[in-house]
């Protein structure tokens, strides 16, 4: 992904939400796997673009934060798709480690069957290993 | 998917926005192509697992809308999984026909590359064809 041009065609044809958000569904790149779903604003968008790295913006937190940026397990985008409406990205992404704070490759690591919620993947990742002892992120 | 228990323990897991909503990916189950985003409330989630069967809440017509009621171009849900926050949904799906109101297989397909929106995937059924010619859906 190039750092290049202002990514104006890109902004000027996303629909973001009343909060300027919009979701972005991080899948890698080659395995078709999903891993996340996060949430951009303009300056996440922007920044993703400049580095060629993922950023979104925390909700809960309130801030623009770069994948990775505290664990070491970043994205780094490959490709940048955009649906029908414009109110949603794709990003294939070359996953660093794992995606999910809870150690998991993936955060869908939840499957619904027969009533009941059963997990669905290891932990390959101690969640201290990733965060220190501090928190969740 | 079976119809059979109420699906209380998915419905407690799930964190709905203030608007009763959450972000489903649909994902073609086998290729890993990722198909559509689009929104559920609760009455969407119980009545996709009830009917096995993708049912969305449509923002712009206000109403619960079964994927394909009027384009043919349905989704029987193979497997329903849940993120790490619980408030996305990942449904693996056998979609039928093509995804996109466009008549284009997948929604995502547009890319960014270079500064410019680029086509990436053709249109395999014309929309008159899907909906006939009173309108988009």
């Amino acid at each position: 992904m190039s750092e290049a041009p202002a990514p104006t065609a890109l902004l000027d044809a996303l629909a973001f939400d009343r909060d300027g958000l919009l979701p972005a569904v991080a899948q890698q790149h080659g395995s078709g796997e999903v891993l996340m779903v996060a949430w951009m604003n303009r300056a996440a968008v922007e920044a993703t673009l400049r580095t060629g790295e993922a950023h979104y913006w925390s909700r809960s937190r309130g801030r623009l934060w770069r994948k990775g940026e505290e664990s070491g397990q970043t994205q780094r985008v490959i490709e940048l798709r955009l649906d029908c409406d414009g109110d949603t990205l794709l990003l294939l992404v070359e996953q660093t480690g794992v995606a999910c704070h809870t150690g998991r490759r993936s955060c869908f690591f939840r499957v619904y069957r027969e009533g009941r919620l059963e997990t669905s993947a290891p932990v390959l990742v101690a969640p201290d290993d990733l965060y220190g002892s501090s928190g969740k992120f």
